[in-house]
């Protein structure tokens, strides 16, 4: 088969790669019904922590199941499933207290490549998700969205302590920070602050349930914050970008004893203990166990209570990935889907 | 009346001082029953943020209330009280929400200099607490204790989410962390580890709940932790020193999903984003609100639940406090006790 190469900065290439095989008995194959392209691997189309040696692309996908390795149980062939972007086996202590991205077996999917018609997932009955049944062709952007753009906005929404009655504001407005947006909408958020001064993004961030837009950045964006909440802070605020603004930014918007949750890939972020000290906020992060959050987040989508889909705004065939870096690394697109 | 002044490293005098006045129609003035020397003094008095002047020491107090300001209405002369080094007006949504640390209208009770006989404490009604009644004498130091040593190790257990059957782990065995060690008792930890090697520290960590003694430091103790905890990491973990060494070791001994709560004053800690992100645990830090839990604090001393008054290994009168801080200093005692 084809599949995505990343080759060093900005040379993606769309080529003959072998096909994904069952290799431990855990692993299922799978038919990829959608992919697409994460803010996270523009990070290494840019150049920075670029791969060492051509690497397949690709973290976020769903499909259908084509063949099982001996020990899968639950999961069958000819379901309809999404999946994170580590596998899981989904019992380990870790697993059980929420954190499946760290289970004590995780394994990256995306080491597999997923911008590709086909993809091996190991251990495939905790990884997993099925749809009811298969999906409608209008539901597959949703869903494929859950695998992590949802997830990952929705964790950071999590991780903020989002609550009714709270007041939200979401540090980015790529495709995860607009998901966050929906995620806390769907948490419920009294007020949502989405920052953003990109006329498409806000305009999603509103559909999604932004009561408020501050283009202001920095210091001028915390201050903007402050005048939007009694000078206090946010009760919650989520970082979706990974960079020192916006960490600085996300810790100083956020009241003391208020919550930050961090889910941009970080990149040079370094946070002084003395600033984390006297900010006096919760703070966490990383990669989100989206795994935790799938069984909620395909039900939403499946009844049409979401719809997050929307932040594919460009649809390409998977022989045109490279295009569909070019556009997001350009800000052309919020986020490309891919239809292999 | 005299009081304690800090000069410079190692130069702390006991010496002349006006009189604590009424300032505020808010303040009230206490003549205090005991005051201590903090693990948090030894940092200027070692010349790390020396004072560029001559500066009163001392933050920790209880004892009896002499005179109140006009507006004061909840606290009355002749009650015995405790309060926190920061005062609070306990009614902000800061305070309402249990950061009054971080109250709007917060003031360092400290820049009074508590190591004195007597002391103005601004916000009474929000700041301090009254004892059912004038305690015995031997209650004293324990009551001495909830002003901040213990309330600040509380802090560092409710912030590390401290909870029944959970494993703790605490990074440093001065006082604060030996109070985190009994407030992890108290709030039902199952297994609760001490990282120290220092004999009498040990000692009295058992007697306050530690289960497990760690002496290791560093990346070794990090691995000790791994050892007792099935190779997870503690849920819990507290840092109770505030040097980077300490804290690398507390995000490192902390599971994934795991807390960290740290309430050593941070000193040239630099936490890189990249390691927070991977971590993946839950971090609050800061100085802790007090003024949450002396109510129950003080209940569970007048009750004789607990005793945490024992982290006083030395008690001088207030005249020879040099001597306590070289004590500490020496680490020739834990905690000094001052006697006006």
């Amino acid at each position: 088969m084809k599949g995505t190469i990343l080759y060093g900065p900005r040379d993606v290439r769309f080529e003959a790669r072998d096909e994904p095989q069952i290799l431990e008995p855990t692993d299922a194959l799978l038919r990829l019904a959608a992919t697409c392209v994460c803010g996270s691997d523009l990070w290494p189309y840019r150049g920075i922590d670029a791969p060492t040696q051509p690497t397949p692309m690709g973290h976020e996908y769903c499909g259908t199941v084509e063949e099982v390795g001996p020990a899968v149980r639950l999961i069958k062939p000819g379901q309809f499933v999404v999946g994170s972007f580590f596998a899981s086996d989904n019992t380990c202590p870790i697993c059980q207290a929420g954190y499946q991205s760290r289970c004590v077996h995780s394994q990256y999917v995306g080491a597999g490549g997923a911008q590709a018609p086909r993809l091996r997932v190991p251990l495939a009955d905790g990884t997993l998700v099925a749809t009811p049944d298969l999906p409608s062709e209008d539901l597959v952007p949703s869903l494929l969205a859950t695998s992590d753009v949802l997830g990952t906005g929705w964790f950071g929404a999590e991780a903020a302590d989002v609550r009714p009655g709270k007041t939200v504001a979401v540090v980015g407005d790529g495709a995860v920070g607009l998901c966050a947006v929906l995620a806390a909408r769907q948490l419920g958020a009294e007020r949502i602050i989405a920052m953003s001064r990109h006329e498409a993004r806000q305009k999603l961030a509103l559909e999604f349930g932004a009561t408020d837009l501050v283009t202001e950045r920095g210091e001028e964006g915390v201050a903007r914050i402050k005048d939007l909440t009694d000078g206090l802070g946010a009760h919650s605020v989520i970082e979706a970008v990974g960079t020192q603004e916006a960490m600085t930014q996300a810790l100083r918007s956020a009241r003391p004893g208020g919550h930050v949750g961090f889910v941009g890939v970080s990149h040079g972020v370094q946070l002084p203990g003395r600033d984390l000290f006297y900010a006096e906020v919760h703070l966490l992060g990383g990669p989100a166990p989206v795994r935790r959050f799938l069984p909620e987040l395909i039900d939403l989508v499946w009844n049409g209570k979401i719809n997050p889909g929307k932040v594919f705004d460009l649809t390409l065939p998977l022989d045109q990935v490279a295009e569909g870096y070019r556009a997001m690394d350009e800000r052309r697109a919020i986020k490309t889907l891919l239809r292999p």
